[in-house]
């Protein structure tokens, strides 16, 4: 989470809001990590867990990341947590809640839902303080 | 709708799941067509939908595609039903209904979830027979 910490902190400094995601291998090794970069891309998809997700299936030359974690510093939005599942990670850790926009524990609460085909574990609220305090600095400046 | 068909008729050609899509500019000039890429890039989210949605804002310059139409041959996953929305899309048009996987019309029914900020028109159906008829083909054929 230290390292997502990092993501979202670089994200900020860049004019995004400052979210951060890496995928983590079945052996705990790094494979990818990503800052929100829909700002610099252009690209409404391009959040930090989309192009972690992609960029570990790159790596691993697999669409499948069976046995792999998803660590965000938010709540996944529906959009990343239905890719999440799409990629058949094992875990997803998040570290802020996110009431408004998430959609694992608020909102359509993907995983929750029968159709879902694929439900990774989650553990959310991981140094959630730090991730939350992040977010709240960022749009507090921004709308100063 | 039959440019949506012939991307996923060529996606079938590929041996990819025959989901076409395509997005409309809001003078119905078309800014990109994708077929599903998922084996060709090993990109579990690369769906003909969210390949349309990244090509167009690339076209764009922008990721707010407002006034924008996105098609597709299948009713959109959770997944690209909330980049559409991330999008800013104005409408959503699509083919085939799909009640175990799509996330408009059933499962999370994403647009009529309190919490969904950007809510495009949506209708659904429009050359149902030949959409769904193209995917029964692809999985009586991958069955068999």
């Amino acid at each position: 989470m230290r390292t997502a910490l990092d993501e979202a902190s670089a994200a900020a400094a860049r004019g995004e809001v400052p979210v951060g995601a890496l995928v983590l291998a079945a052996d705990g090794r790094l494979l990818a990590r990503a800052g929100n970069e829909v700002e610099a891309r252009q690209d409404a998809s391009a959040h930090a867990e989309l192009l972690a997700l992609r960029a570990a299936a790159r790596m691993l030359g697999s669409p499948r990341l069976v046995g792999c974690t998803l660590v965000a510093t938010l709540e996944p939005c529906p959009m990343c947590a239905a890719a999440a599942s799409h990629f058949r990670v094992s875990r997803v850790l998040f570290g802020a809640y996110d009431p408004k926009g998430g959609g694992i524990e608020h909102g359509p609460r993907l995983y929750a839902q029968p159709g879902c085909l694929h439900r990774p574990e989650v553990i959310g609220g991981i140094e959630e303080r730090e991730a939350a305090a992040l977010l709240r600095r960022f749009f507090l400046i921004r709308r100063g």
